[in-house]
Formats: structure tokens, C-alpha cells, sequence
């Protein structure tokens, strides 16, 4: 039994006593213990090894008081359990050595036996889930399929991801066979997380606003798509896709429980796009929390205001930044626990 | 006189017997006689040596056809001519060393005589209309002040710029003091092109998309209106703002003349925010380019119909990337040419 299940609840659609607060990546750089481990221990090391994974993924609910433990992994861990090579390189993001440039290299890659390759990821969450001890839900997640097969095409991380773009014009059936392959990988890796105790699980498409409407539905929200009603049954699902600003209403029409939407948008409009029936989650700019306390306060209030209350998630419109100042963020969780709505 | 006038007519809300068109970073990387160039003078020698501007100016209206000619230069030329230095590094982009970071900087700064600090920006203009004799019109440029202070704060190129966001929210007062200083540089630099020659301005607002729809109106916007009112006499004026889509109608209320959009919209959605009165241009995805000839043609021409004929300006959602094959921006051109309405 959970002693704080705000987040389930207002997924739900249901009234809570208060609005949920957790910030997107809040079990990172910004915080002094885990620039600790991270001098220790390799990034691969710290999401392989499930003890290191689970107590990075509680850091911030200890520290800073958030109401949901997001588990402490990466999105290319799918990739890699296909069969690709993925490097962390420091400050320079991820590289894959070996790329994915025409259909015979699809040869390389395999749907993979997810308790296999990512079990230590079920493992992870599992040891979470004991150590947290019901304080607050677990959410999983994983890559879009789009944004998956960005880096597997370009091969590190890009501005406009035009290789990837490139290949999926010029080899259109080799582009939707790969998003197959990863979509399918995808349901089994999700279902797995949610075995393995996940409450809720999110589905990052970083890379989704760099397409058009047109391309967004056909490269993207038609696997996201298919991710969805797979887990339906099974879990609550939010899709946070960065920028696709336009693609809100169709993103509701999946049945997803959840919305993650960015600043760009103003409260009203991602409301009046997504409709009355849809959870969203949002939508302070990360950069925001670089600014004096005070600030912060106001801005969140003006936040928790335009967005009144209902059917909402407090969080940032992408990561916390690694420079913010953890007092920052505890001041971000804090005006968002104590507010009163008008 | 000039012999096509096409987008001076379009932007004017004149009927025109097709639709203009021109590229963003029409004159640029992609073009193996700029690479030339490239390799045998620095950036600055290209900028500032008017012989070598005019003659890249030229380049693409001589081997692609394009309706217009952009003066080849940088946003960055202001921020040097306010006394800060800029490097251009290879593959990295520009580099301040000597950022601003509170207000005793200012003092580094000053308000240029710009024709004094640019005037070989000036003499390139008069050189390359020369040179055009009348082929087609000329288009000068500035960057929005809010991206020269994005650069000017942080010191290079970044994804989030989040310094330059977290100055604007800690030394608000110091930033509008910056913003005014090159809003004002700014407007004497764009007259001083509208006296050497420039049929048409376009101010480019590349990180506009970075800011929440406050802090576009409050840091980017309201600047930019200062600058098209004090054009607007004088000359043509062009707004881009990058990713800003939720500024649409508030940029079409500035009283420019056309409003640049990126692949984000479609021609309808566009059309719907800016309303009847303003002329439109983009919006193909760059790395559309990169696709087979005939899938630009394809694509080409359904954007053309969407858009429909009036108040269009055929372009790029953002500049011509540089792997994109000269064919391929030939077949861009050439389908604009061609197409007939249905």
C-alpha cells in the first residue's frame, strides 16, 4: 500500500488534497551524492548495478521531498539491448560507434529477451520498490521509437538529427521496420518494468518536436501509439513528447492517462488542446530554477494557478538543469506541497 | 528598376503571377564555390572583405535561381561592433571569450557609429546591387536582440542557453538595459542597410523558441516591435522567430510585413494564427533536402497548394543545411517555379 499515491490518483482524473510534484531527471548532476557515485563508478555501472540504480533513483525523495521516484536508467539501454554499442562519453552525450545506414543493417540488431538483456533494469526497480517502502510510487520509462532510432541512425547525439531524418525519407520501409523492431522491444521492456513494480511509466520522446505534423504522426505517434494501448490494461502511461506542440490533441486521443508538455505552451492553451480528460504534467522551464528563490516561488504559483488544480502534475518542461542549486529545486517541490489554490 | 520584383510584391500583398522563393543560408556551405572560398579566407575576410561578401552574396541566384539575394554576413557582425569580441571556430561554432555577466560589463560595451563599425557591411550591399543590376531584390538582416544577448551572455553556442536565461532572470534590469543598448544598435544598423541598398529586412530570432510565451513577449518581442516600428517606413520588413509558434499572431500584430515559419505549422495552422493580412514564408523541413528528388518535388508541392498561392514566399523552415546536394536546392527551386496552382 502506498502512504502517497497523489500521482496515481490524479493520473486518474481523481480530486487529490493537493496537486503531486517531481521534476524530470531529478535523480542527476544537480545533486552533490550522486556526483559522488558518478566520480566512482561508470554510467553503465550505475544503472547496471541495481543497488547503485535504486539508491540514486531515491536520492531526490529523501532530499528534496518529491511525491514519485522515477528509476534512475537511460533510453539507449534498449538500443544496447538490441545489439547496439553504446558509449557515454562526458559532456559530449552518447556515441554508437556503429550506426544503423541501410537494411542490411538491421541484421545486426535482434528483439531481445528483455529479462535477459534489461533485467537488470526489473532488478533495479524491484529493490527500489522494497527500500521505498510504499512512500511514493515508481514510474518507469523508455525511449519513443522515434527518438530511439535518432541516435541509433545519427549515431550521436545532433541539433537536427538530419542523418536520421535522412535515412527515414530515402529508406521510408527501412525506417518503419526499425521502428517496429524498437516499438516491439519497447512493449516487452515496458511490461517487464511493470512486473517488476513500476506504477506508472513514462515515454520520453526528446526528439519528436523536430519534426512536422505529418512526420510526427507517421515517424512517431503511431508507435507511441501502439506502445500505449499495449500497456493500457496493464499501467498508467504518460508521453512527454519535447516540442511537439502541435501533436497534443492527437497524443491525448491514445489513452494515454498522461500529458508532459513544455513551456512553450501556456497552461490554458495545452488544456484547451488536450481537452478536459487527460492528466497534464508541467510545465516550469528547467532554466527558471537558476533564479533567485523568490522568484521561483512566484513564477510556480503563477503556474499552479493557470492550470487550477485539476487533472495536474506539477514538473519541470524538460530536465533539471545539472547547475541548479539544490535549494532551488527543494524551493521548486516546496511552493508547489504548501500552495493554497484561489 | 528591378527586372523580378516577385518578393517585393509578395510582401506587399500584391497578386503575383507566382510565388517567390528564395533559402535561408542560401549562401553558404552547401555551394562548392563558397567552399572554395572557405578554405582560402577566415569568416571575418568573407564578412568584412566587400568583393568576397557580394560575390557569395551572388553565388545562388547565379546556380540556383533563387528570387532574392541575402546579404552574406553574421548576426554576430552587431555584438563585435558594440566592442566584444567573437571568434568563428571551425565545426564548433562562435566563441565570446569575454561574456557579459552583470551590469560593471556593460561598460565593455558601447553604441557603435555603425558607419564607422560596419560600413564594409554597407559597402558590400552597395557592391552587390551593383552587381545584381536590378536581377533580383536584396535582403539585409540583424538578429533579434534577444539571440545576440543569448550569445553575448553565454559565450557560445548551447541547446538551452540557460546562463543567458538565468541572467535575464536574476539581473532583469541589466538585461533590459542590454537588450535596449542592441535594439538600438540594431535599428541604425538596418537603416544603414536600407540606405546602401536593402530592399527588405529580416531580423532572425534563432533561440525565440527557447523562451515560455512571458518571456518571449517580455524579453524578445517587445524589442523586435521596436525595431519593425522603426523600419517600418522605410523598408520591407521580415520577422523568424524559430520555434516561437505560440507568437504567431503577436508577431503578425508588429506591423511587419512577412513572418518567416518553421515546419511545425502547417500552411493552414500558420495561416489561421497570423491571419489574412501578412505575408507568409517557409516553412520546408530542411533536412528535406536530403530526401530523393522526386520526394522534394512531392513535398514541395503540397506545401505550395497548402499555402495557396497568396501571400507566400516560398523558403525553408530554417537555413539550407550544408550536406544538402545543389540538385537537390536546384529541385526546390525549380518546383516553386513551376508549380501551377490547382
Amino acid at each position: 500500500m502506498l502512504k502517497n499515491d497523489l500521482l496515481l490518483r490524479t493520473l486518474r482524473g481523481e480530486a487529490t488534497e493537493r496537486t503531486p510534484v517531481w521534476m524530470m531527471r531529478q535523480a542527476g548532476r544537480y545533486l552533490p551524492d550522486y556526483r559522488k557515485l558518478k566520480e566512482k563508478y561508470s554510467f553503465f555501472e550505475r544503472c547496471q548495478r541495481p543497488e547503485l540504480a535504486a539508491g540514486i533513483t531515491i536520492q531526490p525523495v529523501d532530499q528534496v521531498g518529491v511525491d514519485a521516484a522515477i528509476i534512475f536508467s537511460d533510453i539507449l539501454v534498449v538500443p544496447q539491448a538490441m545489439g547496439m554499442e553504446v558509449q557515454m562519453v562526458e559532456n559530449k552525450g552518447p556515441i554508437l560507434p556503429d550506426p544503423i545506414k541501410q537494411y542490411s543493417d538491421l541484421h545486426k540488431l535482434h528483439r531481445p529477451d528483455v529479462e535477459e538483456k534489461l533485467g537488470y533494469v526489473f532488478d533495479a526497480l524491484r529493490l527500489t520498490k522494497k527500500e521505498l517502502d510504499g512512500r511514493v510510487p515508481l514510474i518507469g520509462f523508455a525511449g519513443a521509437p522515434w527518438t530511439l532510432l535518432c541516435y541509433m541512425v545519427q549515431g550521436k547525439g545532433s541539433k537536427t538529427f538530419d542523418e536520421a531524418k535522412a535515412f527515414c525519407y530515402t529508406q521510408p520501409e527501412t525506417a518503419h521496420a526499425l521502428l517496429q523492431m524498437i516499438t516491439d522491444t519497447t512493449i516487452a521492456y515496458l511490461k517487464g518494468q511493470v512486473r517488476a513494480g513500476a506504477d506508472v511509466v513514462q515515454i520520453f520522446d526528446s526528439w519528436g518536436g523536430l519534426l512536422s505534423p505529418g512526420d510526427f504522426e507517421n515517424l512517431s505517434l503511431r508507435y507511441i501509439r501502439q506502445i500505449v494501448a499495449a500497456l493500457k490494461e496493464e499501467v498508467l502511461t504518460i508521453i512527454f513528447a519535447k516540442g511537439a506542440w502541435h501533436g497534443l490533441s492527437a497524443m491525448a486521443a491514445t489513452g494515454a492517462d498522461g500529458l508532459g508538455i513544455d513551456w512553450c505552451h501556456t497552461p490554458e492553451s495545452a488544456r484547451n488542446w488536450a481537452g478536459p480528460d487527460i492528466t497534464l504534467q508541467g510545465n516550469f522551464d528547467p532554466a527558471k530554477l537558476l533564479s533567485p528563490i523568490p522568484v521561483i516561488r512566484k513564477e510556480v504559483t503563477e503556474m499552479l494557478n493557470a492550470f487550477g488544480g485539476r487533472r495536474h502534475i506539477a514538473n519541470l518542461g524538460h530536465g533539471i538543469l545539472p547547475n541548479v542549486p539544490v535549494d532551488h529545486a527543494r524551493a521548486f517541490v516546496d511552493t508547489v506541497k504548501d500552495h493554497q489554490y484561489r
